[in-house]
């Protein structure tokens, strides 16, 4: 049987949801899936420390995507918080955050790349972030495809008055999670991620959880 | 006779200057030219309160150009200051900050879009950074080309301690410019932005000069 479970909307209303689909993403590893319309995906961080790089496309136009930039714009913060919505680079609503126990996530920094991890001086292969993304979206993306701003889940990148900008401590306890509610038909990417080299993963990559959830009604 | 003249370095050393080409982008247009490594380019603002959408690509392979969010990764700032430069999503130096007297650059906002006009109930065409971009980029681009976040130059975007991210009355003064001199070969796009229903030109857009330079030795 699914596992049913309810979610808190601002400690007064409980949401009932029904696990439809779930995975554990491996350390370093990439996941990605299909979510349509008016269903809900949950990312948990079961070990703490560990962040997640998420992008979301328009199923029927991967051109359109969660866009950190027109989101900025949208929301008029550095990112959304429960209620708000994520937007695309059409300027229109892909995601709605609908509960999320961490509450820091980042929409300023770049994915990991092969280039990051030469230039730390590592010699052949390391995952990374960007490869975790062209991986899972390979059967989505026949050519070479863009690399839009992730969402960086459970990062805490700090902008200071002076303007600097710091990857700071991995806030995320173990257990917590975000929940995201798809406005449009979507294909999800996420990336549990590979840096050891900074406090973006506590120093010690760690595995992620995903689940797809839909509305119970009783 | 081309145009000599010498640009301030910390208030005590001079760079003199030879302008080799000069264009004016008029009111709401865009403007597309190569730079090639070692040369200079300045981009003036002659009425002041206008921001320029600026984008740089690697001549050589147009998948690579300035990266807001590897930029900000790698001078650890919102925005470089002198002697810092911009990086590109390949993690590179593409162009460094010569000079700058406004010192308000913006790399958190996406360009104006026909989206944009559209939400803010324009009906029928209007002008766009993003689409001016498309237009200064077509002999380069033949497909449709993704539209990275662009430096936003003059422009006054700021991020208060709560992550409120609000844009602010344009501080530019009639003639401020910046000069940025390429590490590559590049091709710049540059867009007088037509945004007449916020702060960011104004409230009413005009001109920008441009000019490309080198390095004068007598």
């Amino acid at each position: 049987m699914a596992e049913m479970f309810e979610i808190d909307l601002n400690g007064k209303k409980k949401l009932p949801l029904r696990e439809v689909r779930s995975a554990v993403i491996p350390a370093k590893g990439g996941w990605g899936h299909p979510l349509k319309a008016g269903q809900f995906i949950r990312v948990t961080d079961p070990c703490g420390k560990q962040a997640g790089d998420f992008w979301a496309f328009n199923a029927s136009n991967l051109d359109e995507h969660l866009s950190a930039m027109h989101t900025r714009v949208w929301v008029n913060k550095l990112c959304p918080v429960p209620g708000e919505s994520f937007h695309t680079n059409h300027r229109r609503p892909i995601l709605q955050v609908i509960a999320d126990t961490c509450g820091v996530h980042d929409l300023l920094t770049a994915a990991c790349d092969e280039h990051r991890y030469r230039l730390y001086g590592v010699q052949g292969d390391h995952a990374s972030c960007e490869g975790n993304l062209r991986q899972a979206m390979k059967p989505h993306f026949p050519g070479r495809m863009y690399v839009p701003q992730p969402l960086n889940l459970f990062s805490n990148v700090q902008v200071f008055p002076d303007g600097r900008v710091l990857t700071c401590d991995n806030p995320s306890k173990p257990g917590d999670y975000i929940v995201l509610k798809g406005w449009i038909d979507c294909i999800i990417a996420i990336s549990a991620c590979p840096q050891e080299f900074n406090p973006i993963a506590g120093w010690y990559p760690t595995e992620l959880h995903v689940s797809i959830l839909e509305e119970h009604v009783s």
